[in-house]
């Protein structure tokens, strides 16, 4: 089985290309929308949800686990990779930032544009990241904390979006020729984002390369995937009414039945359907 | 010593009219921007970091707190104000909704909006303390999680800004006569909130009334509040130099030095200026 965590929705994305790649697999997604955005979040704060969703997953049967949501990758994805390595070696974490790291590379004639969180851009992974593969290729990173939000709004398509990512694309310096969405929401803003951006600077999403990585890597390590029936299950964290409704949209298909979870004693539990308390709370 | 405390920067602007109430009074300010928004969290995160930031404000010497953060104010304030009355009974923790229920009952005609984050309107208390006062209104809330956002990168004055807040604004149903304005950042955004509102609906900010109802305090209990010499300490989590930045805005003059706070082992306690790790955190 195949987990794909996210801090919301944005990771239903990356799901959707990793189904149509690896169609005969199940997966198991986990949307933290209750805790989203993390993208203005604490070091500290990231990696303790991050061990959580990856514990659930672990938990829920996963042998791997796809880190979809870029803030978590860029800050927290080699802890990851050092706590939940098992003793037989077998369990993976990988995540999105190094292929979308490397399909820069491969397209860009020098200067690399990066959009994403605040927390993505203070990591300073992208520029790490692209360095590895070419030192030579010049990275300009923008922060856009609104980007997400006015998709979680469902505004892609207003004067909001257009407004915003003209003025965050603005702030990328002259001579950027590609750019690379370093947040799994900004695909819905394509559109808007290729509309600001001047003639010739190549805009490009990591979700389908992610998926690209994924089948190389199942292909060099046989027998490491084992098919299954296709089968897909939802966990979240928050409202999982708005997470059905809302989820179609990055997922490009209706979300099945969503099991909710919660933080009970420093992990993602089960939880019944009951929402959130209302009104003043004391403990 | 008087202590503030917001998630950010929106209860500076609650601290200026605080301090032209009160000049002689000395202020202790708590912005826990490197955690904002708090908006988005489930209660039991916004109740550990509320207790963190009451903590760190009796350390500092604080007789009493002001919680300026409206979702704070909707979700914990009865939780902080019995965890923290000491045996003296003394220190005492006052918030920001009951204020602006008072206000919002006293100037509508029978029909309140309020525009506020989703926490907020989540935990319904808005309503509930309205209704304590006259269970004859209607109450309709909107849930506006890009406003903050809006202001935090100033544009206030912008497309975005004005067709966010008209977006908003037109999920208040039809009949609304009054509307509050249930986050402390929305204050900056009044021209386009005026703007996008129906004529005739009437829009209040609870700040100055809660500067009012401090004052109406302070004479009802004579000798709690000692007179000083009009000083103001700020603390904050997170970037400090955004925080000085940005923060005059709300504030409406300059930031003194401001001191950098961070969570360190479960409480918010003082840091050296160093910023948030860089890259891959291995812990």
């Amino acid at each position: 089985m195949i987990g794909v965590y996210d801090s919301g929705y944005g990771g239903l994305g990356v799901l959707a290309h990793l189904r149509a790649a690896l169609p005969d697999h199940d997966f198991v997604y986990l949307g933290d929308n209750g805790r989203a955005p993390y993208g203005g979040r604490d070091v500290g704060t990231v990696l303790d949800f991050a061990e959580q969703a990856v514990e659930r997953l672990i938990e829920e049967g996963c042998e791997i686990v796809v880190v979809a949501c870029h803030t978590v990758s860029c800050v927290g994805l080699r802890h990851l990779q050092r706590r939940y390595a098992p003793v037989d070696g077998r369990f993976r974490v990988l995540g999105v930032t190094i292929p979308g790291a490397e399909l820069a590379v491969r397209h860009t004639r020098g200067h690399v544009g990066v959009l994403a969180t605040a927390r993505t851009v203070a990591s300073g992974t992208w520029e790490a990241e692209i360095h590895k593969l070419d030192p030579s290729v010049r990275v300009s990173q923008v922060a856009a904390p609104l980007l997400a939000a006015i998709v979680e709004e469902g505004w892609e398509d207003s004067p909001v979006a257009r407004d915003a990512v003209a003025r965050y694309v603005a702030r990328l310096p002259g001579g950027v020729d590609t750019v690379v969405l370093g947040c799994t929401h900004y695909p819905l803003l394509l559109p808007a984002i290729r509309q600001a951006m001047p003639d010739g600077v190549l805009v490009v999403d990591p979700a389908p390369f992610v998926a690209d990585r994924l089948v190389d890597w199942a292909r060099r390590h046989p027998g490491r995937l084992e098919a299954g029936s296709g089968a897909l299950r939802v966990l979240c964290t928050g409202d999982a009414a708005a997470f059905v409704l809302h989820g179609a949209r990055f997922l490009g298909a209706p979300i099945p039945e969503v099991i909710p979870i919660a933080e009970h004693q420093g992990r993602l539990a089960h939880r019944g359907a009951s929402a959130s308390p209302a009104g003043q709370v004391v403990r």
